[in-house]
């Protein structure tokens, strides 16, 4: 039987969940899975909900809008695979996580196409049957560079764009384009460390811990809503090289727990930040 | 306004969440809080709810058994502080650190008083203006030790005793009168270690990471219900003094966050696990 | 037999730890622990040895000078208690912490006194049976009120002072009374969310984790050198008072580390950053 | 210039230290890395030490062995790659990991070859241009199986052989002939939940953290010496499958750690337990 996940992100009002699962109990469906919270600072309502048994979609929506209040927004998701793209550069930690995941099956998603703007990933990528495109930037202004990737993407019509690593800045008309889509692994654990080389400054400021944080792009560098974090303990022994390499770990086993997030439909976002169920 | 926390126990089946939740709705009451969890290999429903507004408690209580199936438990618990009895031996790690927490006024509940074994720990107990009790266990049979324990603590009628470090075994006849409110911390990661000087038998095994364990007793020694672990890297260099040591701190904070989740009635009990919300 | 603490900290040379441990050998010395470090970038050399045997501390002095380069750090020091001194402002679980350790003489110092700019702990150190200086920053300027801490210092001579919780910030001339001799607990995962109320920060920007580190203080805020740092997981559902209740757990554990790694001398300072063995 | 770690495990003495490292300054050797530990309890002596400049490495053992007491163990190793074989059986999340670490250079080894009882992971090892060996066990005694295993081995001389999910005991007879040299992962936090399907046991003891634990095959199953070990916190909501989902990021980080510290001379064993440095 069919099952659909329903994404519901209201203003708070009494009765709300009593007269929500009314009507999905009318619907005839089964709730096998279901999560709310209240913000009551935003006085804000989500709700994700797992249903099984739903005969007629569009009269579950047009029921549902028609008791919630108006400024509503009501998902209701199949757990189809999505489409999904990867973006890199040179590094393959990520990348290659991603790949075995995904020949293993553990990725409920379609990799339509791996783009990167070097090439030297290409045979890792072709190993696994995966289409590669190379975009060099070299000669190229970042508009001419990001135009010649989002014709790719529209060619690949992703639903999800993983950057596994990809080292260059988005403009803001790239990310409007894909606005809470696009999905980034910073290989620190922010607000720490915002911008380059974040291993670099960590060494420097001798933390005793180093991270990597996973988070939605939006216009503002690096402060997009965070997804998830992790991090692992450093004492001084390491060079800056060492905990870049200390960290891979770290960012790609982040990396993956996000993007099944992303798959299970499981993320509510409120300006900057993330509800997770 | 009082708050309620709702606690149901039931056979799974459909529509529960819209029924309970209507009945809820038509008393009137604010929800504030839900969690559910459907465990499908036991084919039972979980819910917790924190509500406001509530009138008439017997009515809602009435109204909910007669639409529920008849194999289930639920318990209406207003938010006032539990009356607890803590139960020490010689150290001070876990009781110094209830204590201190209870005087900050973090722990919603009262402390009836302290029985110990031993007496060493009668100046920090009453440093903190607490009845303090002291049954030594010489020259007496469990049995009888435990007669006299028993006694005191139908003098005090605590809702939840925490063994904070007792080094005792309790009775099945013991365990028998307080069925699921005795709350232990065994200065393991179970199941690993049972029985005696876990930190010496995780020495000798050479493990790189040791933990402290919060359980709820039954009549089977350190088989309860688990409701927290935590965890500490060690290395090679720790003799098990050290790892002793190092220990105490876990074993505090896991008891602290085990016992704040039974204080707020966060916890289901379902044969020798649990549920928390 | 005695028992003492050699800190050497010079320029990197071949046949450092030879000559050394060639020294410690003619001095009928047994080392019973040895850590070296060199920090290749910096070309220095960081060695900490326990040794047991001693007869002539002046003459091993002497003998060590002789064969180091001339800049050198060379510290011998008898594993005593230190003398140290705790500031509060209105929170007690750091301090409460440390009394419990301290109690327990899990803690190789003696805590000479309790400096406060509220009294509200007095009862509570008072029943610790130590004595409280209950100074009040009312009606004074920053320069006043240091004074008077200071004089109360002076009298009570303090090799190491703990800021346990001490929300005011200290001067320059303050600190640079006291260099490398006051550690402070941040509340926040430094170089996260520096300057006032870190966990209302963490929450505004959605952090997934949140931590507390332990440091030295120096002449900048929050940019001294970091001792010790931890962390745990958070989630939305969590307001920044839930947070910063959370946050008091590891804000206690991570200062108590940090303080007895200062009262055993494990760590050596180099700029900004420890080395800590 | 060529490095090498040398390695020592004796009798502890006084001055052990000093005139060991006076036989390396005499050798015009530089140490660059050294660590000691005494284990007092059995009296042993470990030192492993990376120097640069050896000039005669036949005359340095010589040297060091008529200097330390006759009980003791030596070796001097370079920092050349270390010939590794690789056993499966049809998990893919551990030798995918390390096929991607081998890739991008970060294995200090090379792969000889895979050998499996399956063939479901051929074509992932040969899209890595690697050798794959499938030996099923169908039809076969043990015995007859191991003889066929160890064949292979025999013509591909690993010095080291890692059971990346490999799910099938070995017979004593195999261990015996590399004993030091097999690492395994095991999908539990030993000593918890030994023998089959941990995962389930986890589940059914309802345990809040899961782990896994990478070691030393010897003799007695799931006995030998603990390398590493790494956990992650669960809870009720998930089914022992989805335990084992969760559990496969740390099984291939824990792996991948303990084989780094293989390949770089890291261990030492003393009984059943290590000492890393």
């Amino acid at each position: 039987m069919k099952k659909y996940r329903l994404l519901i992100d209201t203003i708070d009002q009494k009765g709300l969940i009593y007269k929500i699962t009314e009507i999905l109990y009318d619907h005839g469906t089964n709730i096998e899975k279901n999560n709310e919270f209240v913000d009551l600072a935003k006085n804000r309502f989500f709700m994700r909900t797992e249903i099984k048994g739903l005969v007629n979609e569009e009269k579950l929506l047009k029921d549902l809008r028609s008791t919630l209040s108006s400024h509503n927004k009501i998902d209701l998701i199949s757990g189809a695979p999505k489409d999904i793209v990867l973006m890199v550069t040179k590094e393959s930690h990520c990348l290659g996580d991603l790949l075995i995941r995904y020949q293993n099956q553990e990725l409920n998603a379609n990799i339509k196409g791996i783009i990167s703007n070097h090439n030297n990933l290409a045979e890792l990528v072709e190993s696994f049957s995966l289409p590669f495109f190379y975009i060099s930037h070299q000669d190229l202004s970042r508009e001419e560079h990001e135009e010649k990737v989002l014709s790719v993407l529209e060619q690949l019509q992703p639903e999800i764009i993983v950057l596994a690593k990809y080292m260059r800045i988005l403009s803001q008309n790239f990310v409007s384009k894909y606005e809470e889509k696009i999905l980034n692994i910073h290989h620190s654990f922010l607000p720490s460390f915002i911008g380059s080389n974040p291993y670099k400054q960590a060494y420097e400021r001798g933390v005793k811990i180093i991270g990597a944080t996973a988070h939605f792009v939006n216009e503002n560098l690096d402060d997009g809503p965070i997804i998830a974090q992790d991090v692992i303990n450093i004492d001084h022994s390491l060079s800056w090289m060492e905990m870049q390499k200390a960290g891979r770990d770290v960012e790609k086993i982040v990396l993956a727990r996000a993007l099944n997030l992303v798959l299970e439909d499981r993320i509510f976002t409120q300006e900057n930040k993330t509800i997770i169920f």
